[in-house]
C-alpha cells in the first residue's frame, strides 16, 4: 500500500485535493492568513509537498467577500472549474456568537485554471433560501444531475450549522428546497461547539458516503459519517443512516488532535483510496485559535470492509525524518 | 552530490537553516502575515518541508516589535539560543519611503528552543549607534571573539541599506563602532533599489565570504560577495575585497527569478556545502509585492573553485513530480 510523508503540507487547513484527467493532482485549502485562495498542482501527492501555487482569486477590501476566505474547493463541471468557499463581510461574531459566512462561486473557463487570476469570474453567492452562516460546500454528480451538499445554520436548531443537500440548476443556483441530511445531536458532535461541517463524499459499494467533521475545531473535533443507497432518492433524508460514533478522531498517543474537514482522492496506482485531512500536533493553543497556524495536511490510505464501509482507522503518526 | 527537491518549502522567504549539535536541522524564515516567528526541525533537509513548526514568539499589539517581523535567524551562543529579527513599528513608509524597521533580540535557555514561547526572553534593541532602517543582522565567532553583521541605511549614502560590521560584547551589545563593509555602488546592486542586504558568511580556504542581496526583490534581487583573509583585522575595511559582478542571480530560462536572502549550511554527509536561499517562478506580480507570499526557500549544493572562491553555479530548477 502506498505511504506518504506526513505531514503532507504544512500550515494548509480544510485540504481539497482532485485528481484530474490531466494526469495532475490540483490542491487547494485554506491559507493561514484567510486573505486568497491559492492552486498548486503535481503529478504526484508527494510532489504537492513541494509544488509552487498561485494565487487564483484574493479577497475583496470591503464587502461581503472582504474576510475569512474559507475551505475552497475546486471541481471540474462540464468542462469548466468552479470553487466554491465561504466568506464573511468582517471578522465579528453576530449576536448569536457565530460567524457570519455565506457561501460564494467562482469560475474559470480556461483549461489550466492556474494561468492567471484574470480568468477566474465571480458568480455570486449561492443562495439557498436561508440567510444564515454557511460552510463548507461540495458538489458531485449522480444520474447526470448535479447535487449540492454544504453546512449551515438554522436558527431553530442548536449549534452552529447542519449538513444540507440539494439539487443545481447550474453549479452555483439551487433548484430544489435544501433537505437536512444530519444535524449535531450526539455528544461528540456538541464539544465545545455543536457542528456538522465539511462534508465530503465518496461513492462506493453500491453507496454514498458523506463524511463530515463535528464539535469544535480542537482536540474534539472529529469525523462522523452518513451513507445513502445509490438507487433511491438522494434528498429523501429518510433514505439516510446516520453512524452514532464517530469514524475518525484523534489519537492521543501519537500527538494527532482534531482531524477532520477532510477530502477523498486516490493514489498514483488509480486504484488506492486516499483520505485528506488536517490534524494539529498540539492542543495548547495560545491566542486566537483561528490564527493558529498549525493546522497540517495529511494523506492516508484507508480500506474497506467486508459491510461495504469505509475503514478510516486513525490519524497516522508523522514520519518525516 | 546530494540532490534535493526544490523548492523545499513553500512560501518562506529570508530561509536560515542552521545544522545544531543535537543532529537537528533548524529552519526559521519570514512567514507571509510577517505577524510571528517559528521554528521548524529535522533530521535532514528534506525533513523540513515536512516538519511540524512551533511559534516561539509573536509580534506585539503596539509599539516598535508590532509590525513586518522579517528574516529571523537562530543563532546557538555559548549554550543559550538567540534569535536576530527586523520588526518596525509601523507598516507605514518614512519621508525618505523607506521602511522603518529596527533589529532586534531575544534569548532561549533550554536546550530545545521549540518547546515554548514562554521560554524565549525579548532582550530589545540592538543599539548601533545610528537609528535608522536596519534589518538582515547575522553573527559569528572568530577566535573567541562574536561579530555583528548586518543591514543599516545611512542617510548620508544612497540607497536602502549598506552592509556592517562590528565586535558584540554580547548577543545583544556591540562593543565596536560599527564600519561599513560594502555600499550599493554597482548598476546591479541598485535595479529598482540600491540596496545590500541579507549577509551571510562562510569560513574557507583561509578567507570568510560575505554573500549578500542586492537591488529590489524581483526579479532583479542578486547576490553579490565579498571576502577577507582570516589572519587580518576584519573591522579594517580596507582588508576586504568586493566582487564586481553578481555570484548568484536569476535564471530566466528555468523561471527562477530573484534568487537571494541566502544562508549556509551543510548536508547530511557532514561535507557538501550547501547555500540556502528563496527565489519566485513568476515576475508578473499582483497587488503589494510584499505580501505575494510565493518567495519560496531553495537549497542547492555548491562547490569550490581552485583558487578557493566559492561556485554556486545557478539556480537549480524545480524537480518536484
Amino acid at each position: 500500500m502506498a505511504t506518504y510523508i506526513n505531514p503532507l503540507i504544512i500550515q494548509r487547513a480544510d485540504p481539497f485535493i482532485y485528481k484530474h484527467t490531466d494526469g495532475y493532482y490540483y490542491f487547494t485549502a485554506s491559507v493561514p492568513a484567510y486573505n486568497l485562495i491559492e492552486i498548486r498542482r503535481a503529478k504526484t501527492l508527494a510532489g504537492l509537498a513541494h509544488a509552487a501555487p498561485r494565487t487564483i482569486w484574493r479577497k475583496h477590501d470591503t464587502g461581503p467577500m472582504s474576510q475569512l476566505i474559507w475551505a475552497p474547493e475546486l471541481h471540474h463541471i462540464d468542462g469548466k472549474w468552479f470553487i466554491y468557499f465561504a466568506a464573511a463581510e468582517t471578522t465579528d461574531l453576530d449576536a448569536n456568537g457565530m460567524f457570519q459566512h455565506r457561501m460564494f462561486c467562482i469560475e474559470c473557463d480556461t483549461a489550466d485554471p492556474m494561468v492567471s487570476e484574470d480568468n477566474w469570474v465571480e458568480r455570486g453567492q449561492v443562495q439557498t433560501g436561508l440567510d444564515s452562516f454557511c460552510l463548507d460546500a461540495t458538489c458531485f454528480e449522480k444520474d447526470g444531475e448535479l447535487y449540492y451538499l454544504w453546512a449551515q445554520k438554522d436558527p431553530e436548531i442548536k449549534g452552529n450549522s447542519n449538513l444540507y443537500l440539494a439539487k443545481m440548476q447550474n453549479p452555483w443556483t439551487l433548484k430544489t428546497k435544501p433537505v437536512m441530511l444530519s444535524k449535531p445531536e450526539f455528544s461528540w458532535e456538541g464539544k465545545g461547539f455543536w457542528v456538522n461541517e465539511g462534508p465530503a463524499i465518496i461513492h462506493r459499494n453500491g453507496r454514498y458516503f458523506v463524511t463530515y467533521s463535528a464539535s469544535a475545531t480542537d482536540e474534539n473535533y472529529a469525523m462522523g459519517m452518513l451513507s445513502v443507497p445509490d438507487n433511491v432518492d438522494l434528498l429523501d433524508p429518510s433514505n439516510w443512516s446516520k453512524s452514532k460514533t464517530p469514524v475518525f478522531s484523534s489519537d492521543l498517543t501519537t500527538h494527532q488532535y482534531g482531524p477532520g474537514h477532510n477530502s477523498f482522492t486516490v493514489a498514483e496506482d488509480g486504484q488506492t483510496d486516499i483520505m485528506v485531512y488536517h490534524c494539529r500536533d498540539y492542543t495548547e493553543i495560545k491566542g486566537d485559535p483561528l490564527y493558529d497556524p498549525n493546522r497540517h495536511t495529511k494523506v492516508q490510505p484507508f480500506t474497506w470492509r467486508a459491510d461495504g464501509t469505509p475503514d478510516f482507522g486513525k490519524p497516522v503518526p508523522y514520519n518525516y525524518d
